[in-house]
């Protein structure tokens, strides 16, 4: 039995990882301030009775640190991931995302936690000029507040390995998708539905190419990834091979809706300023250590819409 | 007449600058906190009318904001520039370097400043693979604190200027040498010499190899690429095509000095945690303007120590 450690642990996709570890019969510690975590997704944790839930901010140091103390791994999950809004309150990301992860890292150095997990973004790759794009891809210019503060958490996380002796894996997703999942695409669509099912409006051309993973998908790959990669810094892409555009995704949930509304498009190849209008990434190196994507797009926007017809709480929740 | 604004005016670079700036018949406004800075590199500024300087710190946005009003473009020079000791207080580099660049870049939003230049550094390439290292090498690791939150600046620049429209020129510099250094192995070296002639301790094994640009050439520099360049992003390594070995540096010191002292090696590829053992950027981007470095890095060398040796109140003002 390991000690895990989860920032975020409330989250989507924190929280689909402390019910796997437990599963798998170790202890988990989710640290989350409920800001966008769910309690409820944490009913099953709660029943493990190796599992913890700490109600605590990156921003608040000593929690952080008294939580952490006595955990071996970190999974820093935990992030401002409120993508499109960034240039409305340009210090979130910078504070949740940039200062978060410093203080996360800073934590280790004072617990003697050895080993964190990220998550990143594919979106760090800016307006790639290489498709798929590869970790190694030409160093890039940002176009986001969200993706900036990634990258600097990125540097920041290299840097303590560097002169810590802490391991990292830093995992450079592209959108998730799955049960719990709670914010983006399918969120914002659904919703719009419910509220007229006779027209929606997309945002952009709805011609944006992006890939996604199912979050079962993703965890798999994570652990791989920890298994048997030996480096001291590990970069990962997290995607699948393919890609599908707005307008195919918004097809599915169409069709598993019954729904045929009128589409409206706001114009122009980005959704919103610093939207990538093409995200694939080169997932050779995850491949290399024998992962795979087990669920297709198509099928993972058609189980995320479903858990959230089931789960109507979390559309209410979010606003 | 422009109205440029300065942070680190009183620094060694932004001194340089403002000096060259009011000498074209510009306004300068230099933004200092003094915690490296010095008054007296300012004593020539001080004689033109169209000069003014402002005690105050990056971390005081309101002072930051009611100072910089009414300029137009902003070079950010203001730094932690104490590379070698970034592992001793981990969270200064995140403080001064990228929470100050936030707060520089967010000004200039709410002023209404529309360009700025930024003194990024060649470490954001980390251990390279590539020599010279040119502006689009792969996707670099960190390997300091310092080089993170450089990173971390860059990002945020960048993304303010997909966000906000602001005109960037990034500077990824080699160490810069020349009148008002303050910092760096040539102030080490001969202040290691002023206590003990006879022997000297060397920090690695005197082979890591670096380039360096004297002051002159790297203003040049940055003025050329203010002119000429046109995109809203604009990223430039600057720095020679030649380096030279740190033993060979101190050759070029101990000469100046007659003397011959014994060499202590403390041992090892880098000459700390994080150190680049190699640096040698590719300028081919900026001498594509029509810039060329007209010092030779021995010559640059030579400047400094005799610029330390007349001005000894610098060696005794920083410890």
């Amino acid at each position: 039995m390991k000690r895990f450690f989860i920032t975020g642990g409330a989250g989507f996709i924190g929280s689909s990882m402390a019910d796997r570890l437990l599963a798998q019969g170790h202890a988990v510690t989710a640290y989350d301030n409920l800001s966008t975590g769910q309690s409820r997704f944490l009913e099953l944790a709660r029943k493990s009775e190796n599992f913890q839930f700490v109600h605590g901010d990156l921003r608040d140091q000593e929690t952080l640190r008294d939580a952490m103390a006595g955990h071996e791994t970190v999974f820093h999950f935990a992030a401002n991931a409120d993508v499109r809004f960034g240039l409305q309150h340009p210090d979130r990301d910078l504070q949740n995302n940039t200062v978060g992860t410093f203080n996360v890292v800073e934590a280790m150095r004072l617990c003697g936690a050895r080993t964190i997990a990220f998550s990143s973004t594919g979106s760090v790759y800016g307006d790639a000029k290489v498709f798929p794009t590869p970790e190694d891809a030409a160093f890039p210019i940002q176009t986001s507040l969200y993706a900036a503060s990634k990258l600097a958490g990125e540097g920041l996380i290299q840097a303590y390995a560097a002169g810590f002796g802490i391991r990292a894996f830093i995992f450079r997703f592209v959108s998730i998708l799955g049960e719990r999942y709670s914010h983006g695409h399918v969120f914002d669509f659904y919703r719009k539905l419910l509220d007229n099912p006779n027209e929606i409006e997309v945002l952009g051309n709805g011609r944006q190419r992006k890939s996604y993973l199912h979050i079962t998908d993703c965890l798999d790959a994570i652990q791989t990834a920890m298994e048997l990669a030996q480096g001291d810094v590990n970069v990962f892409n997290l995607g699948r091979d393919d890609y599908c555009e707005v307008d195919d995704s918004l097809n599915v949930i169409c069709n598993e809706l019954g729904l045929q509304p009128k589409r409206l498009y706001t114009g122009g190849e980005r959704g919103w300023i610093g939207d990538s209008p093409f995200i694939l990434l080169d997932a050779t190196r995850i491949k290399s250590l024998g992962w795979s994507s087990k669920l297709s797009i198509p099928e993972s926007v058609r189980r995320t819409l479903r858990y959230l017809r089931e789960n109507q709480w979390l559309m209410e929740s979010r606003h």
